[in-house]
């Protein structure tokens, strides 16, 4: 199929009913998880105990790709799960869905709600179109280039939409972080060092903004989800994958949102299979600046005091 | 009235209630706020940028107090508000009600679910009924003492019951934590440390345990109820006052949950009206350890680890 044929209206509903599908199948999954005597049944470690990985996740990815395939035979597949079983496929031009059957595992595994099911159509390795379910709290966001970013289908983003709040400093800001699947001591220390002084009060803690809070629900695609609805005003992650983000970034652009590449450089495409992410909500514009000149000025604050590696 | 005829169940009863109304007024609350072209707006500093408050909060505990003074005129009342506005009332042996009207005051004024109100009673110093309503995701967690603890009334927690998941080690854990109000050089460093070690490999961080994660959403009450529910394995936290934990202590308690006084010591009631709050999820029995046992050998571990301020 040519790309420029290409129906995404229709993709886009596909995608939405995919999404739903996948859901069904995580409460399924679900439910025979919490109804063992042992809630670590079925459960595999993939590269050490942190990165889990679930006979659900498997069976949530199979569904997914065989439903693509038998739909879009000519589109190709990035899955977290494929990737793990050692497919390696180059993002290109041509339509890509990128999916991530099951975003916090972790939280799967525990039974905890933060958990959902994201799949993204790339063109041009760009996000067109994103989808993200939590099939536990019922939230399904979702968008497609140029249309706008919903929840549910029905509730356009951000949830202040048309009036985004301003966002006068990053001290002002509720952020969204996670510990990750990296343990080492490197990637520890410098994400600690980072949220310290993202949580320390300046006076006292050098180079501390005192924000608001720091947030870590465990799933990449429902921060990016929260930050299209403007809940969070920023979320930045190192280590994780283009499935985790791939949905999130047209949703939270489709909100206002701006995203960035590595040290909140512009966003290119080959980003996306990078491992460095860094988004921020949809500001309002105000005397003197734009919104997003507001987007960039946060983003400029941040890394100047965050470590990357 | 004498506590010896005190009807805990019509108690309780009111109590529920009173959280599913205190709820709705959140809910209106949050819909003025978020009309509003201004998030800021109703939105004052308690003590600095972080401890915000807002309108909704004052009316919200003042609904709550007006209630309880008209059904239980002889009970005594604890509120963050009323606090906040001077009023100090020790804990005593009579019953006392001790509410947090909206805990997660951060997330309501970001526009972020994980917000509730918290309620609970206390009879000899020690919580005997709770009651935290998250209004937004419509969960209800209550419990009344010796008649167990219940999501939405109906489900009875932990979710897994009556087959808590066993828990072979600090490792293995999800665990509640939060960066809280208290930004000062010395609060953060040992807050961030103490992370550092859960989140890091032992193999490269000093003391690192590699817990399966951490998780911050920024509610103590809300905290209390997913250990209780079983979707996080613990919770600590330092700094936090008795209307945040009282309403949680029953019912993680019912739960099968353990809670610690300070260092992770036996609880004693005096224990409510102080800042170090430790909870650990209900464990299965096992061959040669009781849950109790396990639960104990999880908070040795965690306050080896821990450093406290």
């Amino acid at each position: 199929m040519a790309t420029d044929t290409l129906d995404l209206e229709q993709v886009y509903a596909f995608t939405i009913q995919l999404a739903k599908d996948a859901g069904a199948l995580i409460l399924a999954g679900s439910s025979k998880r919490t109804s063992s005597t042992d809630a670590t049944t079925g459960v595999d470690a993939k590269k050490n105990r942190v990165d889990l990985v679930t006979e659900t996740d498997q069976a949530v990815e199979a569904f997914i790709k065989d439903k693509i395939a038998a739909t879009y035979p000519s589109f190709k597949f990035i899955g977290e799960e494929s990737f793990a079983g050692g497919e390696r496929v180059d993002l290109t031009d041509e339509p890509t869905f990128i999916c991530d059957p099951i975003d916090g595992t972790s939280n799967f595994v525990h039974g905890l709600d933060f958990v959902c099911c994201s799949i993204g159509l790339t063109v041009n390795q760009l996000p067109v179109i994103g989808v993200i379910f939590n099939p536990f709290l019922n939230k399904l966001y979702s968008a497609r280039k140029g249309h706008g970013a919903w929840l549910n289908e029905t509730t356009r983003l951000p949830l202040t939409h048309p009036h985004p709040a301003p966002l006068p400093s990053l001290g002002d800001s509720i952020i969204g972080v996670e510990w990750g699947s990296d343990r080492s001591k490197n990637v520890i220390e410098k994400k600690g060092r980072t949220f310290m002084r993202l949580a320390g009060d300046g006076n006292e803690v050098e180079g501390g903004v005192m924000a608001h809070s720091l947030r870590s629900i465990g799933s990449a695609a429902l921060n990016y989800s929260m930050v299209a609805a403007g809940q969070l005003d920023l979320y930045w992650e190192i280590g994780c994958w283009s499935w985790d983000v791939c949905a999130g970034t047209i949703i939270a652009r489709e909100a206002g949102g701006k995203v960035y590449g590595k040290g909140g450089a512009p966003f290119q495409p080959q980003d996306l299979m990078g491992h460095h992410f860094f988004v921020v909500r949809a500001i309002a514009d105000s005397e003197g600046e734009t919104g997003e000149q507001a987007q960039d000025r946060i983003a400029k604050e941040f890394f100047a005091l965050a470590e990357e590696y």
